[in-house]
């Protein structure tokens, strides 16, 4: 592991082994993530034992809508019974079916930082008109494997949009913000963008939404209707104005600020796109799992500079 | 000036040199740039001799509207009458009164990205509802002078927001959006948003529009339109997809792309903020001024990477 | 705290106090480490209560000589008979005296990776002629105040070399070198050169060493030397081919890598400026000090990427 | 080329064409630039019609050693007779023969740096002992493909030397400092070494020598020295203190600076790989291959910052 993960070089045996054939046969597994390009997990997650907990981290079982699934992943849903078992794992929304699920569908990484800060005024159901998410994420979001896009005399000094309206992480927002409040609360058009930023990690989701009329809101005590949400989500950091990136890099956090004018209101949230909107989102949805403290192995507190 | 702007050393023989009290006396002058902090071209316009053309940089001359300018920039204005001979310096708004102007005052950097690429939808009066701009600019941006939001160590990992719904550039933006169609086609309220990113030099802002019922275009009708908005308008470029400011980075172009969704319409605008957003426009409006060819002085290709 | 080091907002309710007058009266102290700009500690250090140990970061207790030390940091030391209680931090080098030191004087950053990667070899006292030490830095080696050679605009495309032949970490290298093997063993001249890297963090040193005639090494004959040396100490890690500063950011490690052809030796020591370089090794001494496994507090992995 | 070289979208009608079978019946060529990678121009080049000169920027044709080419290149030179008539193309070395001549063969853009910065000691022969160069490259240095050493996410954050010892530029190096002064005047030992460092654009050769007993020279000596061999270069300019890459991107400059401590010599050479280091370099010995003014098209002033 040393070899691939050089950060680790020496300090493990750990190998990488290749999995067996039979994967029914595997043995006292405990817990399987699953990290591997769309569409491998929906062939492997029925095969695994059912003994084993199983977090999944690709798109293959967070819809539930087999046609939007088709449209987003390109290919027919062939797992959907086991599908119906998955808890979608974003964890502050979900935390008691984490707790007693057997299977869970860890969130895509702009949805992560997306619904962390969309959700709480989703749940309020005060939006009026639609609701526009400009996010940002930098290069180790589009994998280990080098790519034109990637590329760093370029990527250095570019910034550019991409999959304009069609990225993959908008089903599974727009289905997550119909759940966490009460039904019909979330009824807002989501104008949803994405974009490269060119630094190694971090997710920065600028959200813009009106207020309905009447329901203004000044930015403190959109702060405090957030806390209110957010009460005993360690890993939710409500900040004086702007969050930044480099404040949460290498970290579990989601750090979440504010700005109100009238009934216009944003909403900043920051992620590193690898630990809390991955790796990171994962192992805390395991410990759920598992009754284990929701922090653990995750005291990660990033750096100054 | 080799040793402040070190690209330059030993290629010139200029020095900088003092300007003399009485400015007033100052002979032979055809043209003035002043590239001044916000408030001092206040006191020095009105001293330059008549005889001399003026393209000045700062936002003391771009607002019309005494009040505002008092809001945004928290000084009185104290030379409202020259203000009015004053002409907008968005060269592909307004070639015309440039080319009869004496004084002209040159946009803000996010102003001439947030215009050119929103202007052509405003002067159509084919919107509805609030318009987002979600803008971003390199830490060149933020001038000469090390500051903390400019100290490499934090700066180069960063991403964040800045003067939430309160950046000195919004008035201009809707003085010049008011001004661009016929008289009421924009109606809309503007959310403007600054963000900073870790590059040296590049504004890219996306502009997030809803068009009225009935009125929806694809992104390639968008493009026609453009193209015809900005027919002779050499240093503006319709792109495929999203621009990208490693592409117009050292150039005085803005490229311009598009995405369309029904109603819901993206518009990318991307510049490098030193040239088309600062020195390169005012040698572009010089150029008006005196009768020369446009592009003259302005053939900056940029380069791959 | 964390509104300073905001990676920590939130998490933390220690607070910065200012230090009494009257410093000999604080009580209470096991540790006291100074981190302050070079100077401060002459005057301070000798007014601590003399039950609490101390591990200075600054220069002002690092070299023995009176003279080396006027004319490196410009000032007379004024605290000569506590200096002699000092023993040098330099962890791998002086485990035993550090075990026993009350006062420690934590090494320079550029200093700790020479030390580590040139030490062996001049231990075994097998160099012949001088040795080229060209070592780079990253911008959070300059401090946390923005400067003219910290300005993001600039500092991300730059590289360039400083202080050529005039660096203060010299002097305290070739104390060390001098001390590390038996009584002139070093002997060589040593040309030291330090530049300034586009990154935030990070210290790479390529020393270029010529072996004696006959005492010829291939890369795997330093590596087994290194091994042998570095025994036991597990924040050196010896890697194939060249260490990167990649692999060891926001960690404790020092990574050793080699080259050789016939009588030439390269080699190649990369570590954080800010860990092992500063806090890092400062917390490591503290560790040995007060009889703590070395390891305590420093099980950082650092990532990938 | 728009679409390849995103920079001049909409600029340019010029195509990309495949060059046809027979490339001994292409007519109407002037100059034929050879940009592929190594190995194709041994085929190519003698394919070409007589009256076509020839710039080649690979290392196909540097090296006029058969054997060298071997055990650098791993092929056998199969164009020998061929290669007699090339003349290797650094510029300030070569003006006279370049001139003349029908073939150019450019140099490498290591070999670029390191040669301007060390030729002029060289024909001086006044150095003594082995010479060291330590040699820093952008991520453009390694091409227009993507690889896994110019991944964005990694590189950004990297420093790491390459290839020890055994660059393939160290042959052109040496060939061309036993050429530059006197018969044997250079007669050192080169140690070679290549670093990658996290920008886009830039060498940075940190050159370290050593002066004969007696031949002692201040840094200013050295600058009068060296201002003496280039003597009409336009392109090498001689700086106070040290050079920085940044001051030097995207320009054809090579910039030069010093430093001396009683015999021990560091010189810094800087250039843009991509321009002085291999296209910008090919055009000046056009230029000169064809009688006009060597600066022709070669006006490119960089920018600040």
């Amino acid at each position: 592991m040393g070899e691939v993960h050089r950060n680790l070089y020496g300090l493990t045996d750990l190998r990488f082994e290749r999995a067996p054939e039979e994967l029914e046969s595997l043995s006292g597994l405990d817990c399987v993530f699953l990290a591997l390009p769309h569409g491998q997990a929906l062939d492997i997650a029925p095969r695994l034992p059912a003994g084993a907990k199983v977090v999944d981290l690709s798109g293959d079982f967070r819809l539930r809508d087999a046609d939007e699934f088709r449209e987003h992943y390109g290919r027919e849903h062939t797992a959907a019974e086991l599908q119906r078992e998955f808890v979608y794992g974003l964890t502050e929304f979900n935390r008691d079916a984490i707790a007693k699920a057997r299977l869970v569908s860890n969130p895509g990484c702009f949805a992560t930082a997306t619904l962390l800060g969309l959700g709480p005024l989703a749940a309020a159901g005060a939006l009026k008109g639609r609701v526009v998410v400009d996010a940002k994420t930098g290069s180790s979001g589009s994998g280990a494997k080098p790519a034109a896009n990637t590329h760093h005399p370029q990527r250095m000094n570019s910034f550019y949009a991409y999959k304009p309206f069609t990225h993959q992480h908008v089903p599974e927002i727009e289905q997550a913000l119909r759940a966490v409040g009460a039904e019909g609360r979330w009824s807002s058009e989501l104008v949803f963008m994405t974009h490269s930023l060119p630094v190694s990690r971090g997710i920065f989701a600028s959200i813009y939404a009106e207020l309905a009329e009447g329901a203004e809101m000044t930015g403190e005590e959109l702060a405090a209707a957030y806390a209110d949400f957010y009460r005993g989500s360690f890993f939710v950091r409500l900040v004086q104005g702007s969050p930044d990136i480099n404040w949460v890099k290498s970290t579990n956090f989601c750090d979440i600020g504010f700005a109100a004018r009238g009934r216009q209101v944003a909403v900043f949230a920051a992620i590193d796109n690898l630990v809390k909107g991955a790796a990171g989102q994962a192992v805390q949805n395991m410990n759920l799992m598992f009754g284990l403290e929701e922090k653990t192995g995750l005291l990660l507190f990033g750096g100054n500079p």
